[in-house]
């Protein structure tokens, strides 16, 4: 940890991001077709370790089940426009008709509608029925009020995905989310965060998290630091989660946390550099948002641009590149890392002499 | 205090702006409702510390009033139009007619016309019959000719802000300020600045300051850089400032000076920035010249662009986003850190886990 | 080298482009026409260092031909559109109605035509006959299958450039390229890359090539960065390249194998640094491409730009400058450093007080 | 002096230039009416230490006059179109019609006019008429053949400016400049450069100079990097020369060499950056070029732009924003640094607490 002085007794950490680095090939190189991709936590295997973000932007029951379709795994937001609108079709047309002025009013006005307990039950099914691994996702603030809502009606993986979470949440008012009992009680695996912290990260996984997630989500549509003086540089945040696994592997005698890199990943040029710092695998929306059959149509927005009285984050409009598959596994019509992901990722991988993502943890990271 | 040697027997010190920084959450969370906001300065208690600066584009008598009402402290400047001119209409509609080409021009001829002693007692009694915390600047060119006028109205804080203010002010005329005798003469608190060295701030505190603004003021719309070749990046400004603080305290056995940072904070972010390096208070000016009820009506302007030979600063155009209340305690519609200052500061301070100004000042920064 | 923390237990190092640094006149300066400029690898002198690139854009028979006229090394690709068309004036000319949209897709059906055997021979066999040094260049890929065809038709210098090339391929098929078996049967000298770093590079010396091509090639119009994650500061590149050199010539017992920087060198003062930073020759194709008589006409493009399901690299229009004798040896009528490289790099020199490419590699270098 | 390894084996210096740093106000201020900014050099003393450039933009007989009668040193360039053309006027109006895009190609043509003898000792004999301390400009290539006649005609500062000037020029052809011998010669004062570092400036300090100009000279103009490699950032050199400037005054036992920023100073901050670094007097072309009574009318260009086979440097047009008189000594009218300069120079140098030029080498800086 590099310590600068900022001023007289007032010290800060330099931090970096993933614009910061790059990863330098070895003096070996293999083929892209022998490199592995594929990704475990808990029981479930996936080909790739690419998850696709629980935001509306990009994640429809339909969207979802093409994504785990993919070889992904893939999570719905519980907490979004498809638990609080039977059928949210006009919602998004609103989105669609909102401009760069009114957007952040568009959207607190479609978010105030209520969450439907009976339409996060249906949407668990509806996944549920299409035999994919199912995933879901809720904030810290919902989560002990609908997580038996999730639970019964079939999640195979809970996700807790706040701007800021902490295991430790200190509040005047009664019940608080004690995130160490519920993950307890529930008997499913929990990837829960955004974590930016070695300290933080740590709690995360004392208190039985299977998965963390790093970062503060969403990268391309926040404004956290504008509004909030908040900044995670990603590299930093996963390489010192990285060291928080480690460090808890040793003293748990053996609990394998999965880091999952979440946040300003627009490319897959970022990806590989999230997966270099030390991430398992990576959760990512504003790439697939660009997929013709996304939900968002080629915008892209968080839930915290919804938010009461003081929203963060924009509707970007990335446009329309291809397909979900296209996005996904290629192959790609364009030179800008929007397209063929996986390959990317497995060819980058090759060109520096590994074979799976794990060994790639060990990279030589180039500051430039 | 990392010095850097630029050229052989030539060193400079590094220094960090806001935009340098952010800070990081630690593995705590608060509710945002549980954290104070609330600050004191003398006998002056305010439910916030955002200060509004003293500057013809934020501050007239009327808006004045009105933040005072939203429970900030508000300055108003005595030698700006408002004693000018007996109605500074017409002056303010000829800075809402001026292009970009003849701002200066423009403000040069208009604050040409002398300062009416008259009007400085009639703009303080009007604030002081509107019940609030009287508070109104001078320049420390003037704070002699018009100090006893301030404090006969009834001023209840005195702020003396120039562009560059020390305690010991050097000229081979006759009558100059000396802050000491003067702060030690009137009975009211003296808040002084700007400064933006330890040894400059210390200075002013052992002359008697209450509190000290950091900065030069009015960083959106200065130009001291290219005109003068001065620039104060503001992070180790206020960290440095905030070392003078803790050394003066030891020294004067319990004296406390408030650490004002004052410009260079346009968004809410920044806020949140200067009171992670130390602040106590911050002042600003640009965020609320984008009030609908701000007298500038979404143009902002210093002093210093009105200047006689050596103008510095523009008329910046900076649009309006809502009414001062809006922007102060929210709710906020937008995403850019432009409304809800307060509610954003305290978000920020409860995702950090802290639950007041004062505890916050030891947050993690993060150079990025 | 200088390794950095960029988070717990993960270092990086920090490297530099050529954009980072400039050269620094010492305190004897030179005329110009007394700087030596002559190159020589193997048993061929050229007349100045500056290679142009095997790449469509600049690499016709015809230009090739013109290029070695003018007293450098010329190289053709035997793998572009001259040996998978007769005549490829229409594929050309399809490049040349490509819009930015459709740029990749244009050529990736233009390069999915097979390459032709006779074609290679009589590309070979046409420079041959214009009297020049026949220099071809093949991908790793493709090395295998055609080396034969081109030691058959009597190419004096063969090049292998991939974009990342190392002395170790490991594959799960079955026949891979074996660097060093290849180069010690082939009786004409070997130039093969891109490498980046120290390793992989004295790996290829090992491997017994007579020069090594620093770089992944054609900066101006890939994008490894963005899709792969890749990216190599070409400063550092060749001066660690160079101290591969150095090794090298003292493990081998005087083999001088040829440090040639590719990639990144857009305009004249980028040579420069090349050649500062160790670098014995340049291979350049951006230059070139704003040649009126260069096949593309002002517009660029690389190999990877057409790659099957993973494109890297667009078509960049450049516009034209001059003639290629113009750019290569001037007179110049511009002032941003595309024309009279030749010139430009040998004033340069003269004013750096040196008076050969060996001697100029000790030139003080800046970081600015 | 701080090396950083780019590579392995190879260092760079790390240098800064004017937009890296700023200067930091002391805990003193002073007024500016008691800042001394007059500068002496050899017998001659002027008001103010701004020196106006040899350039055709900026220097024609008359805005030479005018330039000294606002107290400062002004050169006039005796190889530009003043001594090859009787009367220039129309070499200025092809000038003011060219573009962008022949530019370099029309001052080729001009200057490509031979220089007249005659016309060299009229302009001397012209300045000399009007009363003023008479300074003449030449290259090191040119200076042999005329700088008798410069002499013989009366003039009473020397100057011999290149873009990069060493005291020992190395060359095949026969007669060089021998500096030394040269200024041994003259019984005039002599300034030379640019240099840009410590040693070169050393020796041309031994050499006899009067005042060494620091720079490549009109930064705003050339186009050295990109074409040549070469830098100098401006804060690192003149800061370095500076140093020479102390070593030489020990080992000449007390002969104090000027030392004079030449380029990169298109504001008055810059200005003042330069004289915090060490500089004794700057000498500045395009801040000028802004005068409506400067022959160039808002263009502004260097000899080096015209140059037969490499020209560096474009035709700038910076508009017009005041006269002479308001741009070197005010008052200004806007906000940009670019009126005023000798009063933004001085208010500058009173904010910080110093009262003439030599002790303002003192102040701090800050590196930002």
């Amino acid at each position: 940890m590099t310590e600068i002085e900022i001023g007289r007794g007032k010290s800060a950490r330099q931090a970096y991001s993933f614009d910061d680095i790059s990863v330098a090939p070895s003096r070996r190189t293999r083929d892209a077709e022998d490199v592995s991709m594929s990704w475990k936590i808990d029981a479930y295997t996936f080909s790739h370790p690419i998850v696709s973000a629980p935001m509306d932007s990009v994640a429809s029951p339909e969207s979802v089940i093409a994504l785990a379709g993919l070889g992904g795994l893939s999570v719905l937001d519980l907490e979004g426009l498809w638990t609080r609108y039977e059928d949210p079709t006009q919602a998004y047309e609103h989105i669609f008709a909102s401009t760069k002025a009114d957007a952040n009013k568009v959207l607190q006005r479609l978010y105030a509608e209520p969450i439907k307990p009976e339409l996060v039950a249906a949407r668990v099914r509806q996944l549920r029925d299409a035999g994919i691994t199912v995933a879901g996702a809720l904030s810290p603030q919902l989560t002990l009020k609908f997580h038996k809502t999730l639970v019964d009606a079939g999640v195979d993986i809970f996700v807790i995905r706040g701007t800021t979470l902490s295991a430790e949440h200190v509040s005047s008012r009664g019940e608080v989310l004690n995130l160490k009992e519920l993950i307890y009680e529930l008997d499913v695996p929990v990837i829960a965060g955004g974590v930016a912290t070695y300290k933080a990260a740590l709690h995360l996984m004392r208190a039985g998290a299977a998965g963390v997630l790093v970062g503060f989500g969403g990268g391309a549509t926040h404004t956290s630091a504008d509004v909030l003086g908040l900044k995670v540089p990603m590299a930093t945040a996963v390489a010192d989660v990285a060291a928080a696994r480690r460090e808890y592997l040793d003293e748990s005698g053996g609990r394998y946390v999965h880091v999952i890199a979440d946040g300003a990943m627009g490319r897959s040029g970022d990806i590989v550099k999230a997966l270099a710092c030390g991430a398992d695998a990576v959760m990512v929306g504003s790439p697939l948002a660009r997929a013709a059959d996304a939900p968002g149509r080629g915008r892209h927005w968080g839930r915290e641009a919804a938010h009461r009285d003081l929203p963060r984050g924009h509707i970007a409009d990335f446009g329309v590149v291809g397909t979900l598959a296209e996005i996904m596994t290629g192959p790609s019509r364009t030179a800008d890392g929007t397209m063929n992901l996986v390959g990317a990722v497995q060819t980058s991988i090759a060109k520096c002499g590994y074979n799976n993502l794990k060994d790639f943890q060990k990279v030589e990271i180039i500051l430039n």
